[in-house]
């Protein structure tokens, strides 16, 4: 039996009280990932940015808006865990200020400076010692090349490669890659059985069964 | 009976495939305001941005995801409406353009150029002849004298003013002011009963009873 991280969800970047940077994950991987972690008998631990999706009851579920937020949050959660899966969708870029109140319109352009949030994976994974990481890759183009880039970077021990049409979506459609650049699973159909699949993986090569 | 367009939730203005600005609107109050017409026997017509409320089931609902998208289905919708209650938020900032992919990390700051959307509530209170139109101001601050440079600068009959709090909120706490300036209403509590309230007023003040 595991302890699994999960991180789950987008995260928001407020550039004012009001306005914010994100994407549409749905957390519906991540709460797919964590009851599939329990079906095979293992803790899930979930860091879930803002969603609607509800997590599994038997989840320890602990909520961050921002990628700052869930950095801290996962880093505290991994000390503890076994492995981590990076489901989540942090969002990357994040403004220099947030505004601390609500910007007023001007008729002219507004000029925003972002710059890149601290990447949560590549974070926990460059102090993982023999935790396991996987991580996730959704890519608009070159899914494959660009996933493995990412698995080297990261410093996973696999990679899932999914398409931007998996955001919101009940379905997904992955690759599962593992170091040496080997596509050793395609899955698709609802995201509960591709989350099946995956931990099927991940407890076969991964999990050292005692 | 009167039929009435809501504008209602969020919208999203996309820089990539994948990220975009928006806020913590929930569509709650459009939800709730379109319940209030439909108890009180008008037609409810409802344009919404990206929710996971669900409307009345009577209402006829225009889902839309940018705020230009926002702006072509009100202006459409409102040729045969009597009346406008703008609930919605729509992002008021657009990037030049849209990558057509995702933009890559690159260790570097990324500059965006955000030009302002047209204003919904503005543009349709323009051209709105003998139909009424009332407007909802979110600030962070001087609530009630933005709300009322909001009324005259947008051409409305009554501006509901709000907090920042009642976004994503269960509850509303809100001033109804009319275009003299005077608060003609406080209204606070569930956001049923808040939107009951409005809908009073909006009987009261501007729907002519044949």
């Amino acid at each position: 039996m595991a302890r699994i991280l999960i991180t789950s969800g987008p995260t928001r970047q407020y550039i004012d009280p009001v306005r914010y940077l994100t994407n549409a994950s749905s957390g519906r991987m991540g709460a797919a990932l964590a009851a599939a972690c329990l079906r095979l008998g293992h803790e899930a631990v979930v860091v879930s940015g803002p969603v609607e999706v509800e997590y599994p009851s038997a989840a320890r579920v602990i909520p961050v808006i921002s990628t700052e937020e869930m950095l801290v949050a996962a880093q505290d959660a991994f000390e503890k865990c076994d492995g981590l899966i990076g489901a989540a969708a942090p969002c990357d870029y994040r403004p220099q200020q947030v505004n601390p109140s609500k910007i007023a319109k001007t008729g002219e352009p507004l000029l925003l400076e972002l710059y890149e949030t601290d990447d949560v994976v590549a974070t926990l994974a460059a102090k993982k010692g023999k935790r396991w990481v996987v991580g996730f890759a959704l890519e608009t183009e070159d899914h494959r090349l660009r996933a493995l880039a990412k698995l080297e970077r990261k410093r996973c021990d696999l990679m899932v490669s999914n398409g931007v049409e998996a955001m919101h979506a009940l379905d997904n459609q992955v690759e599962i890659l593992d170091p040496v650049g080997e596509v050793i699973q395609h899955a698709s159909g609802p995201k509960e059985s591709v989350a099946e699949e995956i931990l099927q993986i991940i407890q076969q090569r991964l999990i050292k069964v005692n």
